[in-house]
């Protein structure tokens, strides 16, 4: 369905990312699939990756760390903080890939739950970077399959509990 | 002195201010002044106001807020959460002005404190914002002269610890 697509723009000279995507499902149930670890598990990352959640606080000024694991046993992990998250409507939260060569390449990300008619949801996530370099490292890092893939296995997981 | 001035760049068409200010002190005294309250209330914000610090938890995934007051007791809070603090080298930390209209105009700011020669820093600060108008909102806000003013109480703040 054409509304049910991803989609990801990143325009050039701007150290910012915009992903929109609609689910079939209401701001209440999407906001829970992001912010109840039992169910994040369940749908983040690519298909054949595993997760595990070692930190979830659900609340302003709380910490996260995802870790992602492949079919080969390599560890992927991602940490931040949540400065605000207020339920069916917004959560900004820091974001950074442990992995890079250095530290401090950390983004700003804000997640917006709009209710649309039908019980529907427009999720609109902006990612703001420390550089434009930095956008590009994540555009290029194949990002763009990970949130598809991860959006797709959403869509699953949310026709399930509907 | 000219390298004891405060250098303010906010590039057109960028969502992003870079501050730079060299002190004559260590990294140090320096990065103790920004993460020890008792130091804090001593030379941030504007040179008639007072400051308050409910909250500072000096550590990574930490939450702070600080709340400035004015002579006719008007207040001004801002608060965010701390990505992460390398004692004498950086702090990745988000922030907000809790007194906008409305919620969510969030920025993320990389404080990077550099040696010098002769036991001296140069600070440098980079702040990114949602957009543009976020950006161009907080330079027409007047934040120079409260940056200004702040430095300069640093300054003699950093020369009686010497």
């Amino acid at each position: 369905m054409e509304n049910q697509k991803t989609s990801i723009t990143a325009k050039q000279d701007r150290q910012e990312i915009f992903i929109v995507r609609e689910f079939d499902a209401t701001p209440d149930l999407v906001f829970q699939a992001h912010t109840q670890p039992e169910l994040l598990v369940q749908w983040m990352g690519l298909e054949n990756h595993s997760m595990e959640i070692p930190i979830f606080e659900n609340k302003n000024l709380g910490a996260w760390r995802f870790i992602h694991s492949d079919e080969n046993g390599n560890n992927y992990r991602f940490c931040g903080v949540i400065h605000e998250t207020e339920f069916a409507k917004r959560i900004i939260r820091t974001f950074e890939f442990e992995g890079l060569p250095e530290r401090g390449h950390v983004s700003l990300e804000f997640l917006n739950f709009e209710a649309l008619q039908d019980g529907r949801t427009r999720l609109t996530t902006q990612i703001i970077f420390k550089s434009i370099e930095d956008r590009n490292g994540m555009v290029e890092s194949g990002m763009e399959y990970g949130v598809i893939d991860s959006y797709n296995k959403l869509d699953k997981l949310l026709s399930k509990n509907n």
